[in-house]
């Protein structure tokens, strides 16, 4: 019996970069990576660019969700697949203009339902003036898939690009707490709490816009790297990043906002929070001259937590690597999460 | 208990257009259903287009792609996702610069058949020079998806978008023999063919660049329409232009070309070989002094089955039909496909 697909292999982790290296990034022409003068898969993030001729870029950026279940606390797939393509598109710099979704669906799936997904899909392109321009419809017979699956297109167009280089010096900030999407989810799932009262544990799943489009008016040239911490979480986006850089991140596990019942849930599931999912965080790498001022800006925003919580240097050691101050005082590495968390948390 | 989704729902026919009508386009603002200046979902294809500013148009297309088995007879869901979203470009006049993919898997599925599926999609690509730009892959528990699934996206850039817009006393040119894909998956759901026979039933799935860069470029202006009859084959790309148009659409029976064995296989089934579905077909709508010209071209481009199969006229009676001339002498409606004739066809 030869080799098969694992959960892990979809994680976000590790293990997913190795299959996707095995499977395409290695089996590509480089003149195949992307499209010349923008962005593709030679650049380590959920998004692409594709330069416009007139000096912007359309951004594009494509991904399936599969959430189980399909109804949280704080919200449903209809919602997370709008909000988690818009921020795609937010973290490469663009300004969300379109959305495409492509939905499969179970026969069987209570019609009710599926008017609640896309009626909440709909509520978030109305409110942030995202049209839909077009997509796809199709149905599976009972039992070839588990309830829905989702994929949105989301397209949008950056005058110019955050290219994820962040610099020796350049402080870490995040927009809020981390982890409640993924703590959300992974109760939901082990059947903890239920859809109603969520236990305290409700998903942070919303568009950035709002954040997104000040900061870059405001700081564009001083954002470095942007990410939204999904699969994987702040632990993921941190070791893409030091890696990808050849830098050392350090990081402060006390400026780190994380909700009481977050850190508890996980603590009890031996879990490490910072490797669970936000929907609605931002995670950025600012020159040190503006990072308070970032972060006052953020607040005023209505991002009442955001924080530094860290700071990129020039690797002497630990090249690529990212370095946790514990809050009893000592230095962990913080590895690239490995294996499987929660299936299907987005 | 409440409605559910059925299948019909998603085979691309008049239920699909029901329900979609009735979740989606009912429920969105005018504003929100295209880019200013550009297509949406208020026009009834597979892709959508945004100005450029400089009087060009990106085409953005997104597809998902269930067929099942994932491998059959003529190519698999590798070829038929990365073919299918060039095709859905080239339909609006497009020229196909980058695709994305989006793979959804179940755990256990063979690493090896993984593996050719994505050769596959990179070959089509490679044979293209299409770039792959970005994408996403998730792993769904055991059970809870059948086998595979890949939603694509195709992204162009077109001078000249194909409107749809079939005009009175156009002829109506197919590229070659229709209904191929349909036939062969549809033999082997049922059981009939092995995946390496297929009994003559052979898929045509194939990127239909070729034939479609030249042609828009020499024939541009006169190509009114232009449609890859994939779901709901003939029958359907018809059906949406003489409702869209406000004319009917005369087909003479005896010029479409069908393979003898598509035909036979269909006719057994009591199923209409119109309403099959082609993967490497095209339907245009074309001024009636070039369409000879233009099935001589599509000849000399390899096309030796092109044909002229019917015209476009001013509806007097018969608004918004398609009426079918048979071999026997009749005149009958050609009906919007209803209902589900092959689940998962691609």
């Amino acid at each position: 019996m030869g080799e098969v697909v694992k959960l892990a292999h979809g994680a976000g982790s590790v293990e997913t970069s190795q299959i996707l290296e095995s499977l395409i990034f290695s089996k590509i022409e480089e003149r195949l990576k992307k499209v010349e003068g923008g962005l593709g898969i030679d650049f380590p993030d959920d998004a692409a660019a594709i330069p416009m001729g007139d000096g912007r870029f359309l951004v594009v950026t494509v991904d399936s969700y599969t959430v189980n279940p399909p109804f949280f606390p704080g919200g449903d797939i209809g919602v997370l697949a709008a909000s988690g393509s818009i921020n795609d598109v937010l973290m490469l710099g663009g300004k969300p203009i379109a959305l495409m979704d492509a939905i499969i669906v179970e026969e069987g799936f209570p019609l009710e339902d599926l008017r609640r997904i896309v009626d909440s899909m709909l509520r978030v392109l109305r409110e942030e003036g995202v049209a839909l321009i077009g997509g796809d419809f199709k149905v599976m017979p009972k039992g070839q898939i588990d309830k829905i699956a989702i994929a949105t297109v989301g397209i949008g167009i950056a005058d110019r690009l955050i290219v994820d280089r962040p610099q020796p010096g350049d402080k870490i900030v995040v927009s809020g707490y981390l982890g409640d999407h993924g703590a959300a989810i992974l109760a939901r799932q082990i059947g903890i709490i239920d859809e109603g009262s969520g236990g305290g544990l409700v998903s942070d799943v919303k568009p950035l816009t709002r954040l997104m489009l000040p900061l870059v008016e405001k700081y564009g040239p001083h954002i470095h790297a942007a990410r939204d911490p999904t699969r994987g979480g702040l632990a993921m986006a941190l070791n893409d990043w030091a890696k990808a850089s050849g830098t050392v991140i350090i990081v402060e596990e006390s400026a780190i906002p994380i909700r009481p019942q977050v850190a508890y849930y996980a603590n009890m599931l031996g879990i490490d929070p910072l490797a669970l999912a936000s929907e609605g965080a931002a995670v950025l790498s600012v020159s040190p001259d503006v990072a308070e001022e970032v972060v006052e800006f953020m607040k005023k925003l209505g991002f009442d937590n955001a924080a530094i919580i860290g700071e990129v240097r020039k690797a002497e050691r630990y090249r690529g690597y990212v370095l946790l101050k514990t809050v009893v005082g000592g230095l962990r590495i913080l590895e690239a999460p490995r294996g499987d968390l929660v299936p299907r948390i987005c």
